[in-house]
């Protein structure tokens, strides 16, 4: 019996490697001699890195860096055995949680720190990056991404503009003479699973503004900044990205990285299972896959780990009779809605009468043994690994 | 895809037809074209009358009868539709409940109500009673049951005794004369969980008689009263009941049944199920089995419904295949147990936390909804009605 493991983490309990840890103990349990491949997956959220490196079998850099406040602060991010390809979130150095001890300065915040984790991933020799997007403080159109890499963002009398979206309003040229020699030969992809703009009302100012701190005038001057920036970067590259939708995330942080140097916007979740090996997992069949999550609701089912996985099954002709079983702390999606999405069923770790409490505290063991009763149906039902035991009557 | 449902009451919240009638309607869901059977089943305590009417398409009879004091009431009991068997609960008759409005006359109280029931059984043309032990108010041996049916217990001066455990002790002589007529010939069937002998420590008066109210005194009073019936009813019959495993149920409610109408002695669970209908129904074979009740705990592996229809199950060849699910709103049993009882997994109705209260309320549609996510499962790893939908990636 084959059984392919790709569970996300429980929000308060488990990380996907401990969800998936479980899930495994459960099956193994039930199917002794089963093959159980766990993958540790993501949606390109918070973790994402830490769960890529864990796939890749790597363990993620500390680096020293800069915060969206321009303070020095670590950041982690992964790269994969080969050196291939990288993994950086946004957030880990530009993201809101390092700067909630100051006052928000939304004008000059930048991302100017995730920049320098970008050109140390293109040193350690990253043909590919893959950049999260979300959870970041800032709202500078990915110019401190790109001067980070090099790039330097001019005024009118060429002197070099100060960090943060505030001060684009008086971007006159873009100069890449110094960009990262590697930075236009790799491939950039950015986990993005919002398809807001760059511009207008419902542009990185105005939606996401204000959950940084930005006042009614920070968003007009940060708008005016964006749309600078957007003229400029046409000019510079030929690509407009101010209606594209997605360049909205991150504070409009895809802007720079998709003009200047290419990069694509994918939903996260399958990029992430992708790049954690889902595919090739699948590849050589499976008679059972388990995803899961937290909580599974109507959300799940739109571009989540859950989601993924199914659809990335049902693609897989190696894995048309494979179920998929979605095991949560909580199953808040109608049976006939996740058949929808191509999962078999979902149940919860709940044993019974439980509060939140209860199934966080104990959800290893809860998860592990849930597992192990899916697994004991999918062998007695499924064709291989038929259970054979009778009882005595 | 055929399923066969045999699920018990959800006690305070579902009768065993409304939780098989739940079940059946997420099954359906899920399968739309499925044969689906709902058998009504019961262990043999409390609602088990009620289980085999309704299993039997009939309607309980209401019959004016007297309580465990002599008192005039109404107690219910089931005739199959061909009239060859009738079920009666001694607890319909000469319950606890029935009594627990008086203060405790434990040496007094009598199942001659419930031999009143037998009688009316009888009389309707029963040639088989299945008699449910259980609940009962009383500790007479059984000798109200019998003299219900016409046989008189009888002092050394031919008088015969009042009702009540505590006369037996001056019981000298069995009068068998005016036994009714089809009593004999009848197939007596005793439900009974309990290992207990009529006589000593864990007899039916020192074990149960605290529970009726009786005092240490009339501890000693019963068990002389069921001595001399033992002794009575071996001079009469030839059949030794003291020590007889289980006739100590109910009172010692088993003595006389056995010693002059030959009963057998079985457990609940597996009794009911057969005059349900569950042997005939898995011979046709199924591609799914669901059982459950509230609770799933060690106990339900112990001879209960759960264990009954496993065990039934994994005795049909014709459902080798077919994989045994549990439905709860508890499951509290390690997977392991599970399977070696031959149930392939068990869940609970919770989608997550929840209280006890929730669970309660809403069982129905949980249950419903459960039933449907393992139907759907089932289906996909299921040789028979396998789901073909694809998603589109």
């Amino acid at each position: 019996m084959r059984v392919v493991v790709a569970v996300d983490s429980f929000k308060g309990s488990l990380t996907t490697r401990e969800a998936g840890e479980a899930v495994a103990a459960g099956v193994r349990a039930a199917a002794p001699g089963a093959d159980v491949v766990v993958l540790p997956v993501a949606d390109g959220g918070e973790g994402t890195a830490a769960c890529l490196a864990d796939a890749w079998g790597t363990r993620l850099r500390e680096q020293t860096t800069t915060d969206a406040l321009g303070r020095r602060c670590e950041a982690a991010w992964g790269l994969s055995a080969d050196g291939s390809t990288a993994v950086v979130e946004v957030a880990a150095a530009s993201g809101l949680p390092g700067v909630q001890d100051a006052p928000a300065r939304p004008r000059e915040a930048s991302t100017l720190g995730t920049g320098a984790l970008l050109a140390a991933a293109l040193d350690a020799g990253a043909q590919e990056v893959v950049l999260c997007l979300g959870g970041s403080a800032t709202t500078d159109g990915g110019a401190g991404l790109l001067a980070g890499l090099g790039a330097r963002f001019l005024d009118a009398d060429g002197e070099e503009l100060p960090p943060g979206g505030g001060a684009l309003a008086r971007l006159a040229r873009l100069d890449l003479t110094d960009l990262h020699p590697r930075a236009r030969a790799a491939r950039w992809r950015l986990a993005c699973d919002v398809t807001n703009p760059l511009l207008g009302p419902r542009g990185a100012a105005a939606v996401y503004g204000p959950q940084k701190g930005a006042t009614p005038e920070d968003v007009a001057a940060l708008e005016a900044g964006l749309g600078r920036l957007a003229s400029v970067l046409e000019e510079a590259t030929g690509v407009a990205v101010a209606d594209r939708p997605g360049c909205g995330a991150a504070g409009g942080a895809p802007a720079t990285v998709v003009a200047v140097l290419g990069a694509s916007l994918e939903p996260g979740a399958p990029l992430v299972l992708a790049e954690a090996g889902l595919p090739q997992a699948l590849a050589a069949g499976a008679d059972l896959v388990v995803t899961g999550e937290g909580s599974c609701d109507p959300q799940s089912l739109q571009g989540k780990v859950v989601d993924g996985v199914a659809r990335a099954v049902r693609a897989e002709p190696a894995c048309a009779a494979a179920p998929v079983v979605v095991l949560a702390g909580r199953v808040a999606v109608p049976p006939a809605e996740l058949a929808a999405a191509g999962v078999d069923a979902a149940f919860s770790i709940a044993p019974g009468a439980a509060t939140l409490d209860d199934l966080q505290t104990g959800a290893a063991a809860l998860l592990a043994d849930l597992a192990e009763r899916v697994t004991r149906l999918a062998r007695r039902t499924g064709g291989s690994g038929r259970a054979t035991g009778t009882v005595p009557s």
